[in-house]
């Protein structure tokens, strides 16, 4: 409802607006909130809110045969995952736990012909490199901060955390303030600015309609959901993480030889996974450039930058942040109708 | 009318509509368009539009002195210069001339307490590399492109230009395509533009309104300008540009130490004369840091970020494109209020 979907709350919380920019304009859309104890999705066990990569991604790959199953007509039709934050984990996982059944199963194969990443948590390294680079780079923190984090920090899966690397850290927090992390010159939700926003169409509250809205008990009912308070993030799980791997990018080397279309994304204003952090990380991959970087036009205007690579390719979505679709769903679109057509746009 | 002034003029090209967030709101404003050629200035000898650095200094001081000659309730005041990208070479010649005339006139003293230099071209090396550096961070060129920059251009004074220098250089450029140079996050000028723009508050056709509105010859006549086709760049004096000095760093270090002071400010979102520029040009001032990094607030927001050095004050204005004011004029405002204070916002 904040992103991709073909519906928007709108500000009383309670009627909805049309997304014209809707993914489902171009795809069936299946939307699935994971691991169990996230949204709607839940487990009558409550251990199983103490959970893993692994678990997340059988957990998903069982809800979708099942789903399978039930809507058989889906079965022959073309499949792809996409997702974007910490879904840099469970998309490549889901992704290569598909292929790895679809070569055993007897039974339901999933026709998964590509995945696509966006603003991915992919590597621990390059999540922390990347992240103040970026800082810098986009002038929120200073040349001595981000010398003192260079000079003291080894993020690498070997380095321990010193405490003048975690000085110089909290030194760049509380240099970027409060700032919108995930779009970092988008306005923040407060009724009482008066500030003049620099994104026209998204609504920075938009998250707060959301969760009124699905929390409204004759909504539940409708979507046939279980009654509970609706939250975008269950903090629970994310404290109680368990086991999570230093960095996907071994997984998805194998995606990217498997056949399968591998494709990353990124909107360049978002500072909380930021397009340096996903350039360092392609940067780690190794690819042999295919087509060098060009602009790519939606509407006669740079939509953002592509390079293909052997089995990989990225693509910039300009002056979008974390949520893709919220910032520039008009450019969101137009990438996404690319991907799935399997051409550059 | 595009930036700090009362009015905006309206799509209609014919309308204004006042801008509360004008600088005029705690200063008296005097605009010049300088050199004489630009806009309304003009001169009846033709020969005077091959011009140059000293030619407009000396120009504009003579200016002053008459005007306050005209006005003399105006010599006692506190005065203060700003201007913005090639103004980076023309306020701190002005300044630099009004404090050694100050010295030897025995008529005329002006008063000058400050200058402040916004998205400042002054320094040719920081110039270009702060560009290319700045694309290249902004995910706007790949890093093929920006290697083959760093690997064969020597920007600097003693440095030539090579031919795969300017190849890279094309490359550059090319990649860029037609963002909007001054704002690489805003919308183009287009009337057919279906895209959704990330600025709200600023229209990117302004600059068609003010010229159509100026080259009106009632307002023409109400401005008791001389009969012309004003134009917002006159190519003619740009390109018969004479002996324009590599850097103005030194008239800078001057002014430090001279007991005005000396704001430098950036929108970080140009491209054209980028944050990562002004940074650079700092770097080659070797300013000792007085007050650390920190962000400046405006209405719940961060405004930007500051630095203040040994008699240089950097601050940036956040989401502000070369043209600060047009699109953060709040923001613009808050900065260029504290710089009038003499206090750091």
């Amino acid at each position: 409802m904040m992103e991709l979907g073909p519906f928007r709350v709108n500000a009383d919380s309670v009627t909805l607006s049309r997304n014209k920019y809707a993914w489902n304009n171009v795809a069936n859309v299946l939307f699935l909130e994971s691991p169990a104890g996230v949204g709607f999705s839940y487990s009558n066990t409550s251990s199983d809110y103490i959970t893993d990569d692994v678990q997340t991604a059988k957990d998903s790959y069982t809800f979708l045969i099942n789903w399978l199953e039930r809507f058989p007509e889906y079965k022959s039709r073309d499949f792809y995952i996409t997702g974007e934050s910490y879904a840099g984990h469970y998309v490549p996982q889901l992704a290569q736990l598909i292929l790895q059944n679809n070569k055993i199963t007897n039974q339901t194969v999933i026709n998964l012909k590509g995945i696509a990443l966006g603003n991915a948590y992919v590597d621990d390294e390059t999540e922390n490199t990347g992240m103040y680079d970026y800082f810098w780079t986009h002038a929120i923190i200073s040349d001595e901060i981000h010398e003192g984090i260079i000079s003291n920090c080894n993020f690498t899966e070997a380095g321990t955390i010193t405490d003048a690397c975690n000085n110089y850290q909290s030194q760049a927090f509380d240099a970027k303030s409060n700032i919108y992390f995930y779009d970092i010159y988008a306005p923040l939700c407060s009724q009482f600015s008066n500030s003049t926003p620099s994104i026209s169409e998204f609504d920075p509250c938009t998250e707060n309609y959301i969760a009124a809205y699905l929390n409204t008990p004759a909504v539940q009912q409708a979507l046939h959901a279980k009654p509970v308070q609706w939250e975008s993030c269950n903090h629970f799980i994310g404290e109680n993480w368990q086991n999570m791997p230093f960095s996907v990018l071994p997984v998805i080397k194998d995606l990217m030889v498997s056949g399968i279309s591998v494709w990353i994304y990124s909107g360049d204003t978002d500072g909380r996974v930021p397009v340096t952090t996903t350039k360092y990380s392609i940067d780690k991959l190794q690819p042999v450039v295919k087509t060098p970087w060009y602009p790519w036009m939606y509407d006669g205007e740079v939509g953002g930058y592509v390079e293909e690579y052997q089995n990989l390719t990225f693509v910039t979505i300009r002056g979008a942040g974390h949520f893709v679709p919220s910032y520039q769903p008009a450019r969101g679109l137009a990438f996404f109708s690319s991907f799935l057509d399997g051409k550059l746009p």
